[in-house]
């Protein structure tokens, strides 16, 4: 039987249908009494793990699960070792530099020396700034990030933005992208090179899916 | 103005609760409705910070707020650069060390060399197993610990535990404790020294609250 890492939280409604459509039937996760984070699917041929969208690669990587759908910007934040196999269009978001409205600042280049940047994203945020040579102090938080401007704690953040409606909310400007990011389809290397579960079954079905759907229109 | 941060989710009510108790009401915070992370006490005294637990202690060491509310596994897991001036008793819990039940693991040290242990508290269980010279793997997740176990892959897990209900619903027991834990009062090190915004007088008063009560039971 093969298993599934499914994220919690924004992809997990899109990840279900597109499941359903390979005939995998995982919508009793969406149930709001569910309280169970792990599911067989009624045709009992496949089984999914409802985790947080960060862990979705480390139940990948160590082959708890050999398939599972996480953001592109997991990806890139962790490196995990998983293979990377479908950009699956939806979940579209950016990982933006963004600073107060009223600070002037156009460009990551217009920050101090020294500045503060506060993230979720440490490690992109650091790999950006050391790109341009510019040496800041990340602050790394868990969440609110766009509290890190109000609070005067920093003087930018890197944090991902749909809308950029919290953005607006808080005052603040997105200044540059790091990088665009939407869910992908990602695989355990061993499992996928020697099938198991009749992996490359699925995968299969999941792209010609993909290929009969008009593409995801991307919000920009 | 002094500026307290207080963290979203399990500490919250009682937090906000000790602060009406030395006349600062912060229940504004508690409203369904409110978005706002940041708000004032009707008498414009002091200012509330609503953050993650995880991030109190970032607010109060960079000083954006003075003082701070947080529990003491936060502490040990993050050695944040705060002074922790008082256990303020309520927010009980405990970070164990829980195996499966059928395992029959009955202390760390009954686990194999080169187990795999799941936690969010990735510090203080490496800390533990390296006092018990026993090399472990440990697999860093953000959440829903108990499936580690339950998909085989960690032995054990080294996790918060309150009533304990997560761990028999998961099949999991306890089989050794870490430290307990408790909501902490802490400080900015230099605030607190230079007494700005009239932090001293706020601390005596909580400690005097904190005498007149009854001591919080601590379940065990």
């Amino acid at each position: 039987m093969i298993t599934v890492a499914l994220p919690k939280g924004a992809l997990l409604e899109e990840s279900i249908r597109l499941f359903q459509q390979i005939g995998l039937d995982f919508s009793a996760l969406n149930d709001p009494n569910n309280r169970s984070l792990q599911i067989v699917d009624p045709t009992n041929t496949a089984r999914a793990l409802l985790v947080r969208a960060l862990d979705v690669p480390v139940y990948v990587e160590y082959g708890q699960a050999q398939m599972g759908i996480v953001g592109y910007d997991v990806l890139r934040e962790k490196g995990p070792k998983v293979a990377d196999l479908e950009d699956l269009g939806f979940g579209y978001c950016r990982l933006s530099v963004a600073v107060k409205a009223d600070s002037g600042y156009q460009r990551s280049l217009d920050l101090p020396a020294h500045a503060r940047v506060a993230s979720k994203f440490v490690h992109c945020a650091r790999e950006h700034f050391h790109e341009l040579d510019l040496p800041v102090e990340i602050v790394s938080l868990y969440g609110s990030v766009e509290l890190g401007p109000i609070t005067g704690m920093s003087e930018a953040i890197v944090d991902l933005v749909s809308t950029g409606r919290t953005l607006r909310e808080n005052g603040l400007v997105e200044i540059e992208r790091l990088f665009e990011s939407t869910a992908h389809l990602i695989a355990n290397p061993l499992s996928y090179r020697l099938n198991r579960g009749n992996i490359a079954h699925y995968c299969q079905a999941i792209r010609e899916t993909l290929q009969t759907q008009p593409e995801t229109a991307v919000v920009s």
